[in-house]
């Protein structure tokens, strides 16, 4: 992504220094502040804390979590990867990389495992930003597709997105954005809604961010205000990011993408999920009723952060004091509400014989 | 309402010292500020700036405006009456109430004008109770049905609520809340969960804080949580306000509340919204697909109120500096996904004949 007019990424190994740096997206989008991951407990940290966030970011950053704490204790790594595990318990990555490190470390002798944690680390890094362009090309196809059969009647292509499924929420390109950045450097005049997202705002503070630092036109919405735009004939379609999907194509995302899936459905207009390949739970062959739907605190809800008028960041209480919240950071959309799903390995049916295929 | 403890309206008029005072509710729930209206000006400046809001009590503060207004010059009727329609373009009671104005004082002489007006207020501020009073004995009857075939097997009734169709939407009591309340005290124990209702939180604002006021079991969520809750099993009915209802059943609400409509539908859970007649838009046989839908400053969502740590109220940018924001303040929900309407007449289905009956 371009930030600043550079091309960055977000998280990356510095080799000269041997250090892992991220962007610390708590600060978003009013300041940008780069954080050095020095150990385990400072990966532990950036997760739970969502200084990192977004299914593939977290699997990467696990990933460079297991090389730190070797680097510190090269038979660490049962205990590294139980840690980690236990960060973030709804995004399938994690654990997809978890596991990805756990087969092929463990079959390494412990003295070598620390370069291969490292390399394996940075090849999950390469393949992300790979697979990202590749759903973003992919998306990128139909939505030109769309455009052809709107252009004449409209100046925009409409797009509503939910959350933050862009760079930031993996090493580069995203998921759902990266369909909306290859879509606009085909020249389709891409405009996108964006949700805010409560209660983290990542829609007001990442993506429109992100959006702007990368030149795309986009209005910040509530998340209340999607049902109305679609009703009106002001949204062509949606696209979000999945944390898991399941066989049947039914899918975890963060909270209120149901809200909006039911609505698109209700209103006729397409409704897209743009994930890789890791994302798929393939041990869910009947759904996500039996996964654990991240509960966080309270205060998410009562009270708020962002920028005082002084420059400085604060936070504000929105509620009486001491009322009770309930805060679940995801739901799940049913396969019927959704359009298509889109992948590195291509557009698919939300159907598990389509799911099952992308598995090879 | 109680208000510590106390018995109190959200808008009265004060015999002694000819005067008109709100509860000033942009600053709630955080200061309890009671505020005079002396003139035509701040009745404008109170309804546009919401100091008061919800249909009921607008259209009670517009009656008050339109006799301050004769207060000051009793040959202002006509621009007393276009100065308030202007303020808030979408809710029906403001125009009813200032038609009810117009009707009854345009027929007296000018010099008898100012007590008629004053009269008027007092008895549509009454009849507001009254109304209200009526909307949640009936509310309250079909609540207990509900619970009758609930309460073997849970222990609580758990009713989703959005933005704040209460005692401070009205006069006292309510509309929606007012059969909470009345719910209640038939022993019901009823929790509300009570959507944030975001750009300006009526919900978390004052929902929260009058709910707890008044003793009623309660937990706040963002506007994205309602559907995992409903998918779950967690809500029993959804009960909202109407700013405005066409005779075919289709209503306008605070903007989301299409969202919780459809998705309730998509859950099989029943969908009741309750208002007093005065809130059907009988020229609107067709539905309201030509109300204007207001739109309001783009800062309600790129910048949020609340308290500060100190204790003082404070203001934040959530967005980057120069978002764009889009800000339509209602949506509307079609009459399919409305179980009943509830009134002060009775509960009906949302239907043309059913509507068209609560007019005589």
């Amino acid at each position: 992504m371009r930030i600043d007019g550079e091309s960055r990424q977000s998280i990356w190994y510095q080799l000269d220094e041997d250090r892992v740096y991220i962007i610390d997206q708590t600060l978003l989008p009013h300041r940008l502040e780069i954080r050095s991951l020095e150990n385990l407990a400072d990966v532990l940290a950036a997760i739970s804390g969502m200084q990192v966030r977004g299914a593939p970011l977290i699997g990467v950053t696990a990933a460079y979590g297991i090389y730190l704490a070797l680097r510190e204790d090269p038979e660490s790594l049962d205990s590294a990867l139980g840690e980690l595990a236990a960060t973030r318990p709804t995004a399938v990555n994690l654990r997809w990389a978890l596991q990805r490190c756990a087969d092929q470390l463990a079959a390494v002798p412990i003295e070598q495992r620390v370069g291969e944690a490292l390399q394996l680390a940075q090849l999950m890094e390469k393949e992300d930003i790979a697979i990202c362009e590749s759903i973003g090309e992919h998306g990128a196809e139909l939505l030109n597709e769309i455009w052809l059969g709107k252009k004449e009647t409209q100046s925009k292509l409409n797009i509503l997105t939910h959350c933050n499924a862009g760079s930031l929420a993996t090493v580069d390109w995203g998921t759902a954005l990266a369909v909306i950045y290859k879509a606009a450097a085909r020249g389709i005049p891409v405009h996108v809604w964006v949700d805010e997202t409560r209660p983290r705002n990542q829609g007001a503070a990442l993506t429109c961010w992100e959006l702007a630092q990368n030149g795309i036109d986009h209005t910040l919405i509530v998340d209340n205000a999607g049902g109305h735009l679609m009703q009106t004939g002001e949204v062509d379609l949606c696209l979000v990011g999945s944390d898991r999907t399941a066989v049947n194509g039914d899918f975890c995302n963060k909270i209120g993408t149901y809200l909006k899936a039911v609505a698109a459905a209700d209103c006729e207009i397409p409704f897209y999920v743009a994930f890789p390949v890791s994302t798929i739970d393939f041990s869910a062959t009947e759904g996500l009723a039996a996964v654990t739907i991240e509960q966080r605190a309270a205060e998410e809800v009562t009270h708020i952060q962002g920028m005082l008028a002084s420059g400085e960041l604060g936070q504000l209480a929105l509620a009486p004091e001491g009322t009770a919240a309930s805060n679940f950071g995801f739901d799940i959309t049913p396969a019927r509400l959704v359009t298509a799903h889109i992948t590195e390995r291509g557009v698919v049916a939300p159907t598990a014989e389509a799911i099952l295929s992308l598995a090879s």
